[in-house]
C-alpha cells in the first residue's frame, strides 16, 4: 500500500494536542473523527490529560500501542518538529499539520526544521497551516466542519476555507464528497500527487481544485495529463489579475503562478478551467454525477424565457441544441395542447403540470436524438422528482432537472431530486455551463 | 395623474373572472391582493358566485359603484375584447390580461381584436398573456406568488418565470422589490414606458429588465437614456446565439433584437448588461441598496484564498484596490496579531474572531481611503451582524458584506446581515462583480 493510501485508509490516527476545550482545533478534529464514525483505533495525545470524549488520553505517540498509520497534530508550531522526531521508528505513514505559525507567519526557519523533522522520521506532511483531510470512504474526518455524506467528488485546495465552502454545499446538497484535502503550505505532499491519489481512487469521479500556484510546474502537468484521462479535473486558479497576484504571492509566501502558462497547460493538458467558486463547484458536481458524455441536449421547460437562457447557454458552452427530428415534432404535437411550442427547446408553458412533463419527456426519452434531456422546472411543479426519478432509471439519455425558484415546492423538490441522486441547478445557464465546460475537456 | 401612476397607484381593482376554485389564477390572485393588504376598493367579478373570500360578487364591471381604476381580467381569450367593449366610458385606467391564447398561442386576430377593444375603450394594457403586476408602496399584489416586502429593486420581465424567481430572491433576502411587472404579449404598454415609470417612481432605486426583444428600439434607446442617468438599469436579455435567437422567436412570436444592436444600445446609453439571471439580480440587489458611487474598494477576510478571488474580480470589473498608505499599514500593524497579512486585501486570517474583524474594519473606516469595505466572513463569525451594521451607520464607506459557508452560522448571519439592510453576497466573485459591473455605468 503506497503511502497516500495509507493516510486516507489510515487504520489508527492519534491527535497530537487533543483538548478538552470545545473551542480548540484538537477538540473539535477529535470529536469529528469520532461524530463521522471512524472505525479505526483513535489516539487521543495529550500529557496532562486522562480522557477526552470518552477516550483515554496518552501521553505521547510512544505509549501507543501497536501500529500507527496517521498523526493529526494542532499543538504550538515550535513543537511540532520533536513530535515527529521523537515518532522515528514507528512506521508512521503521515502527519496531517493543522498548526499554523509556519512560513506564512515569517517563521521561514521553523517551516525547515518541520520539513527535516519530517524526512528523518520518513513521516509525509499534509500542511502545516491547514485545515486537514476528509476521506468518507474511511468516515475519517480528521478537519472542520463535520462532512459524512460520501459521494464522489474529491476536493483539494490550497484556501482551507474556500475547500469547506465547496464541502458544504455538496453535503448540504446531499450530493456528498469522497474525499477533501486543505493543502496548507505544503511542504511536502503536493497537489500534483493528490492528485494522483484521487485519479486512482475509484471512490473518486471527478476532482475539484482551487490553486493559487503549483509547486511544481513539470510535476503537475504530469499528474493532470495522466489523471484528467480518466476523470474531470476542474481547476479555480486565484490571482489572474495583477492585484491578485500580489495578494496571492502574500497568502502563500510563494510566487504565484503565471496564469497564462497555466492556462495553456489546462487547454494541453486536459484541465478544465473555473471562473469562479461556484462554477468550480457546478462542474466537478456535474463531473461527480454524470455517467457519460453529453455532447446534445434535449430542453424541455415550463417557462420560455428559461428555455431560451438555457439554449443561449449551451451554444455558449459547446453543448448542441439540435432541431428536432420530424418524427418526434409529430408525435410531440399529437400529445401536447396546441399553445405548447414544439421545438427544441420544447416550451409546455406556464399552465404545465407534472403530467405534461412526464408526457413529454417520455416521448423525448424514447426517440433517443439527444444524449441528455434537460428539465426545467420553472414554476412550482410538485412531482417532479418522480418524473425525474424514473426517467433516470428508464432513459438512455442523462438527465438533468433545474428547479428556478418555485418557493417552498421548489426548494422540496430540489432537495428531492438530489437525494435521489438526479442533478440539478438552480439556474438554466449554471446547468447548461456546467455540463457544457464538463464536456469540452473530452473534445 | 399619468395612466401609469393610475394603474400602480389604483384605489379600486375589479378581477373578472375571480373564483372560488383555489387552483385558479383568477382566485389567487384575488387571494393575493387582499393578503397583500391592498387598501383600495376590491371587486371581484364573477355572474355565478355571490361572494368570493369574503368579499360580495358583482356579475359585471357595470354594476360596480364609484370609480374604477384598474381591471385583472382571468377569464377565457375569446370573451377579453367584449369585456372591454362593455367598459367604455367607466375611465378605467388599466386592464392587466393574464389569459393567454392569443398571438402566442396562434391567434393573432384575437390578439387584434384584443388591442381594438383597448383602444375603443381607452383603456390601457399590460399583457395579455402575463403574471400581472405588483407594486408594494400601494401593497398592490395583483399577481403572484405572493411577495409584499417593500424595497427598491423594480423588476420588468418578458418571462414571468424569470420575473417572479427575481422578485422571490428579494423576499426570501429581505431586500424586497418595489415593483414587478410580467409584459406577456405587450401589445401596448411595452417595457419603455414601464421603465420611464420606474425611473421617476421615487420607490425605485434600481431596475431589472429580462427581455427577450425591444418593442420599439427608438422609444427603448429614448428611455434608457432618461432613466440610466438617473438609476442603474439592468439588463438581461434571452436570445444571445442563433439556437436561442430561434427560440425567442418562437416564444414571443415576434423578431428577437439583434444581440450587438442591443449591446451597442447599452454601452452607448447607459444600460448595464447582465450575464445571466444571478448576475442581473446581484447588480440590481446592488444599485437598490448601496447609495453611493464606488470605484475604489478595501477588502478585509478571514479567508486569504477569498480575499484573491474578491481582488481579481475587483480588478475584471474595474474597481481599484489601492495599496494600503503607510500610516493605515502602520496603524494595523500595531494593533493586530503579528501573523496577519497587513495589506489590500488585508488577510485577518483563519483563527479571526468578531474581535479582530471589528478593530480593523473601524481602523481602515477611520482611514478613509476607499469608498467601499467588503467583509468577508469566510468562516463562521458570530458577531459579523452587529460589526457590519455599526459600520454601516458610522462609516463614510459603503460597507459590502460576503458569507462564504460558515454552515448554520453563515446563514443566520447572513439573513440578519440583509435584514440591517448591509447588502450580502454569498461568495466574493458575485459581490466584487456587482459593484464593479453598477459602477461603470457611472463612467
Amino acid at each position: 500500500m503506497d503511502t497516500l493510501t495509507r493516510i486516507f485508509k489510515a487504520e489508527s490516527v492519534a491527535i497530537v494536542g487533543a483538548s478538552s476545550n470545545p473551542e480548540k482545533r484538537g477538540h473539535i478534529i477529535l470529536k469529528n473523527i469520532i461524530d463521522g464514525g471512524f472505525k479505526g483505533k483513535v489516539y487521543p495525545i495529550n500529557p496532562g490529560t486522562k480522557e477526552i470524549l470518552g477516550l483515554p488520553c496518552y501521553p505521547s505517540i510512544n505509549e501507543i500501542p501497536g501500529k500507527l498509520d496517521l498523526l493529526v497534530i494542532s499543538i504550538p508550531a515550535k513543537n511540532v518538529p520533536e513530535i515527529l522526531r521523537n515518532a522515528k521508528g514507528r512506521e508512521i505513514a503521515g502527519a496531517i499539520v493543522i498548526s499554523g505559525g509556519f512560513r506564512e507567519a515569517g517563521n521561514l526557519e521553523l517551516e525547515n526544521d518541520l520539513f527535516a523533522a519530517a524526512r528523518e522520521s520518513g513521516i509525509r506532511i499534509i500542511g502545516p497551516n491547514c485545515q486537514g483531510i476528509n476521506f468518507t470512504p474511511n468516515k475519517l474526518c480528521a478537519s472542520w466542519p463535520l462532512f459524512i455524506k460520501q459521494g464522489s467528488l474529491a476536493i483539494i485546495s490550497q484556501s482551507g476555507t474556500i475547500g469547506a465552502t465547496l464541502a458544504e454545499w455538496a453535503e448540504e446538497e446531499e450530493i456528498g464528497i469522497s474525499g477533501f484535502v486543505s493543502l496548507g503550505n505544503r511542504i511536502d505532499i503536493d497537489e500534483s500527487e493528490l492528485l494522483e491519489f484521487f485519479g486512482n481512487d475509484n471512490n473518486t469521479k471527478a476532482i475539484a481544485l482551487y490553486l493559487e500556484g503549483v509547486k511544481d510546474g513539470q510535476k503537475f502537468i504530469r499528474a493532470l495529463k495522466n489523471v484528467s484521462n480518466k476523470k474531470p479535473v476542474v481547476v479555480l486558479k486565484g490571482g489572474r489579475t495583477k492585484r491578485g497576484r500580489e495578494a496571492a504571492q502574500s497568502h502563500t509566501k510563494s510566487v504565484a503562478g503565471n496564469d497564462l502558462i497555466f492556462d495553456a497547460a489546462c487547454r494541453q493538458f486536459g484541465g478544465i478551467k473555473a471562473e469562479d467558486i461556484i462554477d468550480l463547484y457546478d462542474i466537478s458536481k456535474a463531473g461527480s454525477m454524470l455517467n457519460k458524455s453529453v455532447k446534445s441536449v434535449f430542453i424541455i421547460t415550463s417557462s420560455g424565457g428559461s428555455g431560451i437562457l438555457a439554449t443561449d447557454y449551451s451554444e455558449l458552452y459547446g453543448l448542441e441544441v439540435p432541431p428536432l427530428p420530424q418524427s418526434l415534432k409529430g408525435a410531440l404535437t399529437e400529445e401536447l395542447p396546441s399553445h405548447c411550442i414544439i421545438n427544441n427547446p420544447l416550451d409546455l408553458t406556464g399552465d404545465t403540470d407534472a403530467q405534461r412533463f412526464k408526457l413529454a419527456s417520455r416521448i423525448a426519452s424514447e426517440e433517443n436524438f439527444c444524449d441528455c434531456l434537460i428539465l426545467i422546472f420553472g414554476d412550482p411543479i410538485p412531482g417532479a422528482t418522480e418524473i425525474c426519478t424514473e426517467l433516470k432509471s428508464s432513459s438512455p439519455q442523462e438527465i438533468v432537472a433545474v428547479y428556478l425558484g418555485g418557493g417552498e415546492v421548489g426548494k422540496a423538490e430540489t432537495k428531492r431530486l438530489l437525494q435521489r441522486g438526479v442533478i440539478t441547478f438552480p439556474t438554466p445557464e449554471r446547468a447548461a455551463k456546467a455540463i457544457g465546460k464538463l464536456i469540452r475537456q473530452e473534445a
